[in-house]
């Protein structure tokens, strides 16, 4: 059995999507960020970085986002969560999912998180302060060039669509409208009401 | 025949490397960052992110360094760049290369690109003073928790490796001395004297 360890309103969100909608043997558990519990000894064990997602597997411990959507689509193959035979189109859908956690994950952390990079508060509100900036430029980016629809990566539905749903519900806390984007934001709503995205957002809930 | 678009001194360097260590039918093309030709329109329409790298195949432009990689290992097997047969790890794989995007690569980017997540200068400036003890830490994980030696995977030499060296080339800029994570100091070491590794680093040499 897989376990993955999430905190609500975090990437994790992705994977967890990605689990159910596998059809994975997985139980989920939360990891607490209002008790600090994300660097307990017990979980740096787990996870030394600190941070969620991380899958249990049994053959070790995976972290990073794109590294846990790529580890579930390839070992569910009949789920067909990635384009699994088609190396250009693995690839347009990893280069989708780097993008998602090198860039636009980072442009959004900046709000929260800004003291990963500076320790001065006032640098750290100059951050704050950029952040709707950069989530806009990043989405502009994603309507008019990378998401192809009906779906990210055009008629197969992959886990670049729970990537991309996830780090869209953050955009109204970073200051951004999500209908300046309108495939993006019909993509949320299409998303939001999917049997098995409402199945794990509901139990993310009942975890807290 | 693929195209690489490169700049020296960038993560496009891991790309490069892989190309030429596979045996790839490619040509590397010089992008001027003194010249800010990353952001010439001739330039975007390549890769409307406006960096590097970018690769150009038959079915179109990759960007992202993780997915490139990733591109080269699946279109060149013969070449064992990546564990391509066991999906656990591959995962390790993309969760490492993850990191040094999504991370390691983001630490050092505060150094001299603090104008993406900021505007005020005091704030870049607290973000510069930040840099040696991210990528401290960084390379202190790296050290104790996912180098398994002697290359990055253990006994298979992969693109990971390639990409290590890249990053681990600027941690004296970045004021940090690599003596203090002795694996990585000897693996970057080892990889400088590597003659596919040369001649990529010659080549960028002659090409700015």
């Amino acid at each position: 059995m897989l376990t993955l360890y999430f905190t609500p309103a975090t990437c994790a969100l992705a994977s967890h999507i990605a689990l159910e909608q596998a059809g994975a043997d997985y139980q989920a558990v939360c990891i607490d960020f209002s008790r600090n519990e994300q660097q307990s000894p017990d979980y740096l064990r787990v996870n030394p970085k600190g941070r969620v997602p991380a899958l249990v597997t049994s053959h070790g411990t995976l972290t990073e986002t794109p590294a846990i959507l790529g580890f579930i689509c390839q070992t569910h193959p009949q789920a067909g969560l990635a384009p699994l035979d088609d190396a250009f189109e693995m690839a347009r859908m990893n280069s989708f999912n780097s993008y998602l956690c090198s860039t636009v994950h980072i442009a959004h952390a900046h709000k929260r998180r800004g003291n990963r990079w500076a320790d001065d508060p006032a640098a750290i509100a100059a951050m704050q302060k950029k952040v709707p900036e950069n989530m806009s430029a990043c989405f502009e980016l994603i309507e008019t060039e990378f998401f192809k629809g009906p779906w990210v990566l055009g008629e197969q539905y992959t886990v670049s669509d729970m990537y991309l749903f996830t780090i869209a519900q953050w955009l109204e806390g970073d200051g951004v409208d999500v209908e300046q984007f309108p495939q993006v934001a019909e993509h949320r709503r299409r998303m939001a009401v999917d049997p098995v995205v409402s199945k794990v957002l509901a139990a993310q809930k009942a975890a807290v």
